[in-house]
């Protein structure tokens, strides 16, 4: 794939397309007092690209498709599967002082909680400073009172785009996001953690786009 | 700008341009079994996207852009003044509980710290969490004595590019950077707080790139 800048004269077709379509070639090089040939590059590229569909004997057409969509395509092909990270989990008895430890030992923003194996909770760094300032003794109160419990998560499947995962990150505020498996259990849904999508592995992909 | 998907005889000629440039439309129509007419149009793409660069009466060369330098061309064109926030910024005197209570009110991850009014320090959550577990009176102990301070603290510009940035907040593992600008006294420099870049300035840009 290829970005090219389009020129003033392909900028001016995209418009007269819009407003006229469907149009000849030789309609729009009329309008434009320009000939047929010089024309046909232009043509070639717009509908190359797919920003103009051209049907035999009737004209062309503007297919919808604009710059703000560009980069977007490519950053929508990529999967949570392929950037995400190693979760770290704790089950719901851990003291809020182990957790902490674990935190900084593993250097994550979150916790997932676990409890018979599934998710049942998310504790973050702010729990975790909130709890510490609140007067609880923090080596005997467990991880599972002061975490966010389930259903109040938000989640991701590995098979989501990453713009979906980044969405959900920004919209509700969090610093990452558990992936998970559903697995069906006597009609009941549990999920089973297998990664985690935070705000650094989009900041990494971001510095892989830009090639550095 | 648009991105359009090279077809195969696209990328022979690259192919064989990158081999044998200098090299004329005649030579390359040849090796590929067809007439300059029918190569025409494919020339001018190469040329027009800036991956073949034409000399009149010498040849094509490569001109060294390839697929992979297509995104980031964009990513690198941002600047981190276009997407920075507003900073919290407290003076060195502020109580360790006083800093966390800001972090919670303005909802940061980071809190920039100020003497006369220049940066001197940065206090993140992970350094807040630290304290309250460290045995310390959180109430009498100033900020200043538990944040990282200059020079330990790394800086951007706000004509840096925003890939830049985010290079910065990978490799040194920070949740953000101080945008900072220069004043000088009595030749030294001193940084004044203009900004704040983060992962979540960084995870809206790619929203707003998908076109969410």
């Amino acid at each position: 794939m290829v970005i090219i800048q389009l020129n003033d004269r392909q900028m001016k077709i995209i418009e007269i397309v819009k407003e006229h379509e469907p149009i000849t070639s030789e309609q729009i090089a009329s309008m434009l007092n320009v000939t047929r040939a010089t024309l046909r590059p232009d043509l070639a590229i717009l509908t190359m690209t797919g920003i103009l569909d051209a049907r035999p004997k009737v004209g062309y057409f503007y297919a919808g498709i604009d710059e703000n969509n560009i980069i977007s395509k490519k950053l929508k092909s990529k999967k949570v599967s392929e950037i995400m990270s190693i979760p770290v989990l704790l089950t719901e008895e851990t003291t809020v002082y182990n957790a902490i430890v674990t935190m900084f030992l593993e250097d994550v923003g979150s916790i997932y909680i676990t409890n018979n194996g599934y998710l049942s909770g998310v504790v973050s760094r702010k729990d975790l400073l909130k709890s510490t300032i609140g007067g609880i003794d923090i080596n005997k109160i467990p991880v599972g009172m002061i975490m966010t419990r389930m259903p109040n998560i938000v989640l991701a499947n590995p098979n989501d785009s990453i713009s979906e995962a980044v969405k959900k990150i920004i919209d509700h505020e969090v610093d990452s996001i558990p992936v998970v498996e559903i697995e069906l259990k006597n009609e009941k849904e549990y999920y089973k953690v297998i990664g985690r999508i935070s705000k650094t592995n989009i900041a990494r992909l971001f510095v892989e786009l830009c090639g550095e």
